[in-house]
């Protein structure tokens, strides 16, 4: 198998669990935030800064890299991994909720999907066995199957069919899937319905996939909805397998996904606030593009061991985004990815001593959400 | 004094010459380039990368921290050293070049220059008291006399009386300038007119500055008419000081700089166009963003040893900058840079073996203008 998975340590208290993910391209430690890596690049850093801060799985984009530069160019590059000159772990999501998003540019079968590219207009058609295609093309250690992410809010009917087509893809994108070396994980849907999230989780696990993601949470719903969810699918996978919940990276959901007992999570939301001028500290975010922080010569957050908190003051990072420098967005970037890396870290860290309930405590305590 | 200049090598045939240069943040061989970083950033790039590659001395812009972040902030923060994480050499330009691009947002009087930001179109008035000042806060190790940089062409009447204003304004900021870990440079003038480079050049050195500038070349005048003036303007200059050429950076001018005997040059020829996806390689520049490159799996140069060369291919950088990804601006500003001071280092070595007509030889013959 391409993929393998070690429980070393299950929480006492709650689903909590560190463990091992073993790939062709290295072993990494969970739960794991894996940055996000759209278009082969995770935005604004190069591969040894990434490595530096010890990231281990990062996670690129079957719908960009097909329109540009092209999934056959990709792997005359040797895939992505020669390509981007990345030797650790990546995923590559199907495609599937791009596409979904594109609304009145795209059309449902049971085929597949048929769509314009938002670059160029020109048509397009991904289904479960291209999807797979691309994706054994691109080359990822762990690439996943295509699905509809079923929008919120979503009626019964539509979930329900939704979801049930969803698991006739997996089994096509399982036919489809031939590569040895790469890992192939299924998606569970079901909107916000318990039941449709259990027929899902029933079917797919049916299928044994070597690890297993949630979809269709944190797509506008009210917090305490996807942890009520997430509470009632998690327990419903194997115990065995990597659990991945997708699009999830702010730190309050991830110490509850954790706390329910998922392993990997993967986001945009540290580097897309980062761009912005948002970073992330242990006491909350801090907006260093704000005109307070115009004459603030202390770090972004003193306790921060980062190449940006090692050197440059919040009134530099503040002149530089001001300025539109492309070197205050690589600074803000290296940080809040370094912070939540490290965040991980620390959680792991006290899994394994079997105190998670009280890191999580205290995170509640310390960290303000606004 | 803050700057003192050793002459190691003069070539035998032309005027090329390799030196050494003393600062306060470091000993640096001459000839030299140095990468411009106009906002206290030199674009995309990290202080530490631009180490890794030998970068000695950068260039920082008077005008444009006058108005963003303000030289006072600059100076609470330790100076640009400081502000900016740079311990090797820094120059500032006076602001002249800058104020008097601004064409009808500014007004030039005997006392100095009124304008308007182009920032937010607040007023302001530069002198060469004010230059000074604004320049001893910053704390470059290398600040330059505030002058009017002659445009081209102009009428003699009016390039006379700018360049004796000059002048005056040379003595101005010379008086104003009490800071003795700092080295004041003169900066000739006198536009395309000889007697007018001969009366600046005359009477600058009468005042004796740790080292010159020839200001008003490459400003739009045909090549051999600014070649020509050089190499009428260099030997009126003093052989034991630094000479810097300003704003010239493209490899075929910076042969002929050399050979005319200039030994410090600033542009932001590199950067810019590595921007715009042109790169350059010892054959001449290539455009890696052309569909050409789509699917040229090789590096940029196969010779060259830059961070780009080593881990990237044009078709991965051609990708990045098509996708609009900063990632791809870092890799053809890495590559730029590296390529020129490169090519400083072998141009050096070339005067050190007194065989500096020979590398221009080989030069021309290889590197395709166009």
């Amino acid at each position: 198998m391409a993929i393998t998975f070690e429980l070393i340590k299950q929480c006492s208290k709650t689903g909590a669990r560190a463990g091992r993910l073993y790939t062709p391209h290295g072993v990494f430690e969970t739960p794991i935030f894996m940055p996000v890596g759209t278009q082969a690049t995770v935005k604004a850093m190069s591969p040894d800064e990434l490595k530096a801060m010890g990231a281990g799985i990062i996670l690129s984009n079957t719908y960009h890299l097909y329109l540009r530069p092209g999934h056959e160019l990709v792997a005359e590059a040797g895939g992505l991994h020669g390509f981007m000159h990345w030797d650790r772990g990546i995923l590559t999501d199907s495609g599937g909720f791009q596409v979904f998003s594109l609304g009145p540019l795209r059309k449902i079968t049971e085929e597949g999907v048929a769509f314009r590219s938002h670059i160029d207009g020109s048509k397009h058609f991904l289904s479960p066995e291209k999807a797979t295609e691309i994706q054994m093309a691109l080359g990822a250690d762990i690439i996943m199957a295509f699905d509809e992410c079923v929008p919120y809010p979503a009626e019964y009917d539509y979930a329900k069919a939704s979801t049930e087509r969803t698991t006739r893809w997996a089994e096509r994108c399982k036919k489809a899937h031939t590569r040895k070396d790469q890992a192939l994980f299924g998606i569970v849907q079901g909107g916000m319905y318990k039941d449709l999230r259990a027929m899902s989780a029933r079917d797919l696990v049916a299928m044994d996939f070597p690890g297993y993601a949630v979809g269709g949470l944190s797509v506008g719903e009210p917090k305490p909805l996807m942890y009520e969810i997430l509470e009632y699918t998690v327990p419903l996978l194997p115990a065995n397998k990597p659990r991945y919940l997708m699009g999830v990276g702010t730190p309050d959901c991830l110490v509850e996904g954790v706390m329910y007992g998922i392993d990997m999570f993967d986001c945009v939301f540290p580097t897309r606030v980062a761009r912005n001028g948002t970073v992330m500290t242990s006491r909350g975010k801090l907006v260093v593009k704000n005109a307070e922080y115009a004459r603030d010569f202390r770090p972004i957050d003193p306790d921060c061991e980062c190449y940006t908190c090692r050197n440059f003051s919040r009134a530099y990072i503040r002149h530089l985004l001001k300025a539109e420098e492309i070197f205050g967005l690589r600074l803000t970037t290296i940080h809040n990815l370094h912070f939540l890396l490290n965040f991980m870290r620390n959680m792991r860290k006290a899994i394994l001593e079997d105190r998670f309930l009280a890191f999580r405590q205290e995170f509640r305590a310390q960290y303000q959400l606004h």
